[in-house]
């Protein structure tokens, strides 16, 4: 039988139970909320400086994410933008369009998750 | 439909979906891995000075993690040892043994969560 904690938590506050998910290789995190949110922001923005800046992040720790996740990859994440010279910007490969909607399902399914278990609080 | 991911990570890989879990309370976590092992060494140990050192954690810390556990709960967490004078030992309260029982059912039920995920990713 499930363990009650409603007894022993303060009902007058709002305890939520919370969490963070990510994808790992032998013990190594290679994507997750910072990866997802540098490609979302290299779509948006057409450039990985440009994302970097965004972030308050470094071009240099930008590339290493970038590229700890090729590693992972079959496909290249980001390509430099068709048409486009040296410095000319980048785009997302449609893998990686792939990953980021993957990962929003993963996320909405957590939620769920996250939602059923702080309900649990409260019976 | 879920969106699969399998044709883009390298099948080769021991690629696995990681997390992890917290209560919080106001957006401020007050427990988590870190508390649940150090309700666990006062347990095994007989005091916070003693679990505090098991986990290189200083006496300072490992009181403020249990004064902040403290504020969430309608009972404290740790008193006292029967019997002992000053400086004597500290013993878990019957709700902090429930707590730690809690989490261990939440663990579980997490562990299955991201065991079907991870079986997810090859599908």
């Amino acid at each position: 039988m499930a363990k009650s904690v409603k007894h022993i938590l303060k009902q007058e506050l709002e305890i939520k139970v919370g969490g963070k998910l990510w994808l790992e290789s032998e013990g190594e995190r290679f994507f997750g909320p910072g990866p997802m949110e540098l490609l979302e922001k290299i779509e948006e923005t057409g450039s990985i400086s440009n994302a970097a800046r965004a972030m308050n992040m470094s071009y240099k720790k930008a590339w290493e994410l970038i590229n700890h996740l090729n590693t992972q990859t079959n496909f290249p994440v980001v390509v430099p933008q068709a048409g486009g010279e040296k410095g000319g910007g980048s785009t997302l490969t449609a893998e990686a369009i792939e990953l980021i909607e993957y990962y929003k399902a993963l996320r909405k399914r957590f939620k769920t998750f996250l939602e059923n278990e702080t309900e649990r609080l409260k019976i």
